[in-house]
Formats: structure tokens, sequence, C-alpha cells
């Protein structure tokens, strides 16, 4: 049965009549129930200082759909809201969450933010994310000599990626900045019009994520001058190129870290936190990545306050950037019972705002990130939780090679229900808007290939794909994705472009990246529309994106199913294979949608009413 | 079928080795599974820093149980930890909340909070309410002069409750402090040993929530010697006495504020949030209850913060207080941009923490309290949306003239699994030890009575009873509940004790909660046990209260219902009138449950492994 009967609101332009609403505003929120399932009232919660008030709604009848409107004053920074639904003696709440028959906290409330919203360039945007070191050699890199800690490697050789190799971060493929340069065409070709590249800042490994200095950009990778013509090549394009920075710690070869071992009234000391023993803290035990201590307002100054801070520096040129992905952002600031995390957040936004009239910036979180988005620090996250993990989930072959990130077991294969319970407890609990503003990931360099998780099924590949492309969140594509790269862990991810054979290329797949790229430009709907579920059964996740004057119907597949109706109107064809695909006319039930023999994606352009 | 099956872990002893550590100790936590339902393996995962981490477990076999045990790093102040439960190619997630077969995001994870826990006595309390007005009358209560406000009423007058009608906060029945005092001996017989009196501050009400001083005790009800009398009294008897002070507002009669709107330069002007044209913020809207500004820091002195302070000259003699119960918590500190509620919560408890050895502090909060309780402020909460309405809910007859207090539609009747939904999430998302430390409340002054919720059905009451003083959490009674009384709205629910007409009286419900209070004394697995849902039915909830020496089964029906099995050891009879009860034998299947023709609530304390 159709899912499209149920009450539904979300943050987007149908139901919220200004989404980044200033502090004293009111804001007309809009929730909608079907004609064929009525309902007798409905009420609007908010938390106004922590207490609940309830207001009335109006409702109007259009077509099909009954729409409830009420008035709802944006009093606090964060304004929580819920609808509470009656019919008869019966009464639900309708959370960010779904609909639920009893009562609950507000964890998954609706919200507001009296923040201003990410840049519409973000929004919008198709990240493509690049790993210096493997994505592309210039001439010049042949020129360059080796660091003492590097092992050199052919681009054709095989990447080391055991935790116990000790090669695995010593492996030197070469890639440098003046290779992404020369081969923006292709990522012109993928769709994408923002550029990531992972740290540039020397570091003794290939990742960089050790970083030895944050004043120059590494030798190895063409220095300044290279950032300069890349960062120059990327905005001619009229794109925007984000940089890396690793907020929570440095290497313990950085030019600080040495200071502050040296000399225990350094002023670089307290730039970490060194115990009276002389042991400090450090990512994850890793004595390599000794972490920064950010109760410490110097390096607040040093490293991400002002215009002189490292954050402040790289957004001016020559580097230039448009914005920051912020490593480790959820540890950044955090240490046993220390907590400023949100301090830090608001200094490198505030930072950034003061520089560059629409600042990104993006903060790492492998796990929840309630609480530390959307307010004003981090505009998103890499949403691991919230996408790659149902994602794979839904997705992945149960015999696939591919190990897990960050759990000890792998992650199961479940069907569609539970995958849609999964992305709605997340969408509820992050929001509307930081779930918008959060990048839909498949895999990155820190973890499996989506190739891989799949077991290999270019099918199901794309499978994956258009569900990056087409749910709420922007769609940021590791470079190799979309040529259908494999990888069984973040560091076996990390293979090289293979630009000189172009027979290993999966083609089609990248021909479906910049076909759902493009769709996603010329679509309002699937950049900044509503998300209704229409159909779920295990292998078929069926859902709508939606705009007051556009309409998309998305149907993914795992496997072969059946014909299912949706009670809407006749769909135009965008994306999808022949035979199976084609336009949709309206029956006596609504529309069809046609049978499939094995796993796809297709894509519809409805009337809309 | 039973639940009893299920993988289970609480707060309680059986689980976690310390339930208020320290920072950096490490605490042992188990779970327990079925040995009928097998698992293969759990993993115990934290967030350290905000980054989970897996740890993994060891089993042990125990009779029918499977115990899991892992050591956990308190690192956090506030800990965070679930269960990775695998069962083959299965994953689910046990949260405070219960199970799980989709990744969820933290909100209802279990944790440990470093912070000191509530006093013993107040866990293991049974709170006594009074809203002093009505609940006695001294003889010299007849001397004295009404204030001009007042309309004073006869002891049987009928309570004026309308919101419309004038005579609500004005109509003054008498009662005093030392009718309270000469009363004691009731709350004895209820069973209770800690005294909570609604405000005794001067305030031109009834209710004196709207104090015009803070100084003195209202010489309406006997002044500073009649509370030292009271408190004497009840420190005579071993038991305690709580405060009600209103943090959020003052009455706009009360010195300060008289101060404040005379003198645009007085200092008092900065007590409360003015704007320029002369309007004040107020609790919700009433104009009579100006907003306390606790930005202020000398306000927070005046009120909150060191000896001298309201909350702490009063935990000295003559007053004596051994803690507060603080109205209106929730919204206490915050409007719109501002909210330093943790800070004023914090300044309560460590000006009690300096006053006295072993006080306690709850803060009213009518919603959701995550967040502002068990850290190093309040250490519970007035449990309305975690206790009353699941219970308002499961027991609500749909005829009942009760009003709902905080929404505006009546509680919805619901069956017994919706309600344990209910219970479940707010457990989960509150925590166990900030549900233990939390009041368990039928009703209160804010409130209809539980009698009239029940529609009059003295067998449904003792059911809710049976619920509040068995389920985690302290029962908080309000005065005349044990005996009957009605009320459909909290003003109405402000009727008088009728002390000269106890053929008035419910005597057996009286009997029901001295032998509750009795059972929950004797019995500490009622007090400190964990939780075991065990059977649940539209109109059935069974669950156990276990120790690791002690286990109590509880049986709630709100309506007639068939026997049931439990796979548990033989029963001894506690409480349940005959036919019906008694003890119970362990058969093929273990025990029976006899069933019912009607309501009622029985107690078995059960043989342990």
């Amino acid at each position: 049965m159709s899912l499209l009967h149920l009450p539904h609101h979300d943050g987007s332009p149908s139901y919220v009549s200004d989404e980044a609403p200033d502090l004293g505003d009111t804001v007309t929120v809009r929730m909608r129930t079907s004609a064929a399932d009525p309902v007798d009232a409905v009420w609007l919660r908010t938390t106004y200082d922590a207490e609940p008030v309830f207001h009335p709604t109006t409702s109007t009848a259009e077509g099909d759909a009954v729409w409830w409107s009420a008035e709802l004053p944006v009093h606090n920074p964060v304004t929580h809201y819920r609808f509470l639904v009656v019919r008869g003696v019966e009464q639900e709440w309708l959370t960010g969450a779904g609909l639920v028959a009893h009562d609950v906290p507000d964890s998954a409330d609706f919200r507001l933010a009296a923040f201003p919203a990410a840049p519409d360039w973000g929004r919008d945007a198709v990240v493509y994310q690049v790993f210096p070191d493997r994505f592309a050699r210039s001439a010049a890199a042949d020129e360059r000599e080796h660091p003492d800690w590097a092992l050199p490697a052919g681009w054709d050789d095989e990447v080391a990626f055991e935790p116990d190799d000790p090669r695995t971060p010593m492996q030197l493929f070469g890639g440098d900045l003046d290779g992404i340069t020369e081969h923006l065409d292709h990522v012109a070709e993928v769709g994408a019009d923002v550029l990531y590249t992972t740290p540039v800042f020397p570091g003794e490994s290939n990742h960089r994520y050790n970083a030895t200095t944050f004043t120059d950009v590494d030798p190895l990778l063409g220095g300044d001058e290279a950032y300069d013509r890349l960062s120059t090549a990327v905005h001619e394009r009229g794109w925007r190129i984000l940089g890396d920075l690793t907020t929570n710690h440095t290497g313990d070869t950085h030019e600080w870290f040495l200071a502050a071992v040296d000399g225990h009234d350094d002023p670089h000391r307290s730039f970490y936190s060194f115990a009276d023993d002389g042991t400090y803290a450090c990512w994850m035990g890793h004595g390599t990545l000794p972490k920064i201590n950010h109760a410490n307002l110097d390096v607040r100054h040093a490293m991400v306050e002002g215009p002189d801070s490292v954050v402040g520096r790289w957004l001016r040129p020559p580097f230039d950037v448009d914005g920051w992905r912020i490593d480790v952002a959820n540890m950044t600031g955090r240490l046993g019972a220390l907590d400023v995390a949100h301090e830090v957040a608001r200094a490198v936004r505030a930072t950034a705002a003061d520089l560059r009239e629409d600042p990104w910036v993006i903060g790492e979180h492998n796990h929840d990130a309630t609480g530390d988005v959307d307010g004003d620090g981090w505009h998103g996250t890499m949403n691991y939780s919230g996408f790659s993990w149902p994602v794979w989930s839904w997705l992945r072959d149960p015999s696939s090679p591919a190990r897990p990130f960050g759990r000890p077991v792998p992650v199961p294969r479940r069907d569609g229900a539970a995958v849609v319970d999964t992305f709605r407890a997340w969408q509820g609990t992050l929001g509307w808007r930081a779930t918008s503003n959060s990048w839909n990931i498949l895999g990155s360099h820190d973890s499996a290939r989506i190739r891989t998780v799949v077991g290999g099924d270019a099918g199901v590949h794309r499978v994956a794909a258009g569900l990056q492309f087409t749910l709420p969140g922007v769609p940021m594509v590791f470079a190799g994705d979309e040529i259908g790269l494999e990888g069984v862990t973040g560091e076996d991810a990390r293979r090289t472009m293979p630009w000189h054979r172009r027979d290993a290329w999966d083609t089609r797949t990248l021909t479906t990246y910049a076909d759902l790229a493009r769709l996603r430009r010329d679509h309002p709907a699937l950049r900044r529309g509503g998300l209704r579920w229409a159909h779920v059964e295990a292998d078929t996740i069926a859902y709508l994106r939606e705009l007051p004057a556009q309409s998309v119907l998305v149907v993914a597949r795992r496997a072969a199913g059946g014909a299912f109706t949706l009670p809407l109107g006749a769909g135009r064809h965008l994306l999808g294979s022949e035979p199976g695909g084609g336009d949709l006319v309206v029956g006596t039930d609504g529309i069809e949608v046609p049978a499939s023999d094995g796993p796809r994606v297709d894509l519809w352009s409805l009337a809309t009413e």
C-alpha cells in the first residue's frame, strides 16, 4: 500500500514559509494529510523556553490533500515543534521521525534554526573528493625528490592497506595539485562543481592528516603556487574549492609540537594537553597525532579564530578556499570533562563569515552529529550515520570482503522498511536543514568503496548513486567511485585513478553519475524539495522529492520486484534503462510503476496538481 | 508470551557495578540475555569524546540467563553506552528505549553520570505534598485578619476553579503551618517520610506562587515561628522537609519588582527583563508573574547562589529545609536566545551542597527534562511526561470530566503496549538514574486528581497507586489522593482535607497507600531494583523489580483478564485482595498468574535463583 496517505511535514518550502528565519520571526508551518484518510483536528505544539505550548491550525482542502496551517513564533534560536493528529479518541504525534501513537520525548521534533543557512552554492553542489597522492601526477612530479619517510610507488602498484603493514601510510604515489588541475575536465564530466581535497599541508605520511605545519602547502604537492593554480582554475570554472583541516590534532612532527616537547615553558606547550609525566592526549591513542587543547585561547587564535589563523589565512588568496571540511570535528575541543567543541565550531564559522561572503563549513562526524550541526557552527556533516550506513545496509552483498568502518562487525543487510526507519530516525534527529546541508557519501578515503560493498555489482552500485543524488543532502563523490574503483577498507580505497587505462573504467556507471548530477541541477525538487516516502518493500524504496511546482518520483530497487500503483499524476521518465522504464500514464488507481527483473533506479518527473 | 527472554540492561546494581562513579573510574556493565533465545555475540559501544568505540564482552551462563560483561571507562561526565546484539547476520541495538533492529541516534543511549547521586533519603522516600491553604487549620487561624485581596471561605465551601472565575486565586480557606504540624500522624499513616509544601512565602493569592518577598514566611500561615515548629516536628520524626521556590518569577507585588518598576536606575531593575517601552518578560504572558533575569549575577546571588541567597538561608535554621522543589525549573534562566538554565540549576545544587550534607533538589519540568537533570543541577524532576501521562493514558475513564494539563485535548486512553512504549521512551531518554530520582506523581496541585481521571473507580485508582509505588522513581502523593479526593483541574484538586468527615474517606484506598509504602520500605528491590517488563496486554502490565538477592513481581490490571505464565520461581503474595491473590507455585512452565475479574494490583516476592 502506498504511504502517501500518511500525515506529512518536513522543512521544505511546501511546509515552511521560511527555512532560515530570524529570531523573533513568525513562520507559517503546514502539515499535509490525505482526504482519503480523514483527520479530525491537528494542533501545532512548540516549546517556548522549554515549556510546551499548543497552537491551533486551520485546514484547507486541495485535491486529495488537506493542509493544516499554523503560525509558529521563532522564539528560541532552535525552535522545536511537532504536530498532534487527532482522529476521534485516537491521538498521534508527527515528529521528524514519523508518526507515533504514544508520547515521545523531543529528540526528533521538527525544528527551525534561527541561524543563517548554508550557502546556496553548497546546498546545490555536487562535491568531488580528491585524495591528492592518488588522483593524478603532473609532469613535475617526476622531478621531485622523495622525503626520507616515503616509500615511492609506481602509479599502477598495489596499494598497501593492512593496518599492520608499515607501508600503508608511507607509500607515496606522487599525485600532486597540478595533476588535479590538469584533470578538472573529468570532474566536469562527473558533473561536480565543488572540489574538496584532503589535506595539502606537509605531513610525514601519504594522507597528510599528521601535519608538520599549517603555514605552507606541501612542496611534494607543488607548494603554494600549485595550490594557487588549482584554486584559480577551479574558480575560473565558476566552481568552489574546500580545504581540509585537522582541528583536533597535529602530527607529532608539527612545529608547534616539537617546540612544546622541547620546552616546558614554551608557549606551545599549552597548545596540547600534557600530563605532568610528559604524556599527552592524542587521537585515539595514536602518539603521532597529539591532540590540540582548545581550552587554550592562543591555539584557538593560531588555528581557527581571526583572519590570521590557519582557517582565516586560507580563505584569502593565494589559497582562496571557499570553505572548510573540518577533520574529526566531533572530537575537536572535547576531552573528558572539557567540552569547547561548540566554541571551536563557532570560531571557524565566524572567521569564515568575516572573510568571505558565503563560506561553507562542514564538520566531519562519523557518528551522531545531533547538536553539533545547524547552529552557528558547522553547516552540516559527512553523513555516515544518516546516509552511508542505511544505504550500505540495504545494498551490501553479504559475501562482500568490504570491511566495516567504525564498528567491529559488518554493516548488516537489512530490508527496505528497516532502512527507511533508519533514514527517518536520523533525519528526525539531525533535523531537515542539517540533513539537507550534510554530505551524502557512499564512502570516502576512510571507508570501503561502495563498489566493493555491493559485491562488485555495477547495477546495484548505480542504485546507490541514485539514492546519493536524490535523497536530501549534498552528494559527495569520492574520486574513482564514478568509474567503479574498488577497495575493502579506507586505505585500500585510496587506489590511483587509472587515467591511462580507460578500458578499466566502468563508463556506464560514469554516465549514470553524470546523468544524476545533471538531473539534480535541472530539477530544484531534487535539491530543495521535500521528501515523502511513497512505497517500501524489502527490495524497493520509492519516494517523492517535491516543491510546490515540481515533483520527482524516485524508485530504487536492489533486486527484481513487482509492479505497484501510486495515487499520483502522469510521469515523464527522466532516468533508467529500457526496458522497464518509460513514461507513466494515469490509470484507475493512479500510475503503475512497472515490475523490474533486477536492480535499477528510475526517476520520473510528475505532473503536479 | 513473556518478555523476559529479551536482552536487558538498566542502571541498577545487577547491571552496573557503580551507579555513581567518578570521572576516570572504570565500571563493569553487564547485559542479560536468555539461554532460550541464544545470542552469538554482544559488543559494548560507548562514545569517547563523541567518537564511538566498541569494547568486547565476555559471557557467563547462570541458570536460564547469560550475562555479558564489559569494562566501561567513565571518560566523560556523562558517558553514553549501548549494546550491539549479534545473532547470525542479524544485528540489534539495545538502548534505554529497548531493542531496535535498525541504527538509531544516541538520544536513548544508556548513560553513567559522573556527578554525585541524589541522597539516599531522597531516592528511598515517599513524598507527601501539602498545599498549605487547603490542608489543615490550626486554632490560631481563626484569630487572623484576612488581607484585602482574600475572599475568606469556609472549610467545607466548594472550591472555585474555573479560570475565568475571579474567586479562583483569591478564595482563602485558611490552612496554616501549625495545621500541618498537628496532622503529621496522618502523614505517618500514609507512610510518607518527606514533607513537601508548596510555597509559604507571602503572596497575594491562595497558591503563593506570586511571592511578595522571599524573606519571611507568610504570617497568614503562622510566620517563621510556625515554620520552625513544623520543620522541627518533621525532623523529630526522622523525616525531611522540602521548600518550594519560584526561581522563574516573582509576583508583581514582590518588593524587588516594586523597586524595579518605580526606579529605572534601581539595581532591582535588572533583576527582571524590562524592554525600553516598560513592558517586561513574564511567565506565559501573565503580567502578575514577572520573570527573573538570571543573566544578572546580582539576582542570582540574591536568589540561588551562596549562603545568604534565598536558597541558602532556608537551608539553615530556623527554616532548616533539607532541599528544594524548584518551580518552573524548565523555564528558569531561559528567554529567547538566553539560556542560563544550567548555571542556575548548578548554583542551587552547589549552594545546597555547601550548607547541608545531603540536600535534594528537584526541578519542576512538566515536559521533556532530558539534559536538565542528572548533571550537577537538579537531581530529578516531577515526572509528568515519563510517569503521569502514561499512567493516565492507560487508566483514564473516557467519560471522565478530568481536564488535561498542558495540552488542549484529553490524554487519550491507550493499551498496555503503547503505555509500556511510552515508559520505555522516557526512561531511555531521561536515563535510569534521573528516572529513579524523579517523582512518580499521579497528579499534583496543577492537575486533575487521579480519582477523577479514572472516573471515580476506587479499584482503578489503587492500580494507579500500585504503579506509583513500584515503578522506578520516588512516589509523591498529593495530600488527599490517599483518601479519594476528586478534582477536574489543578485548581479544583486543591480541595480541603475533610478531617471532620471521616465517613467521606476511602479508607480502603488509604490502607493500600500505607501497604504500598510499607512494602516499598521493606523491599529494597522496589526502591533500588532494576525493571524488567514481564508481560504486557491491553489491560495488563506485569514487571519485575530486581536486585541480585531480591525480586518482586508486580501485576497491574486495569480490567478483567486471563491467567498467564511466567518462567519464574515461586512467589509469596505481598499485596492484593482475595480471591485472586495468594502465593504462586511453580508448575511446568513456571508460575501461573491467576485470572482476574476486574482491576487489581498484586505484588509477589519471588524466590531468586
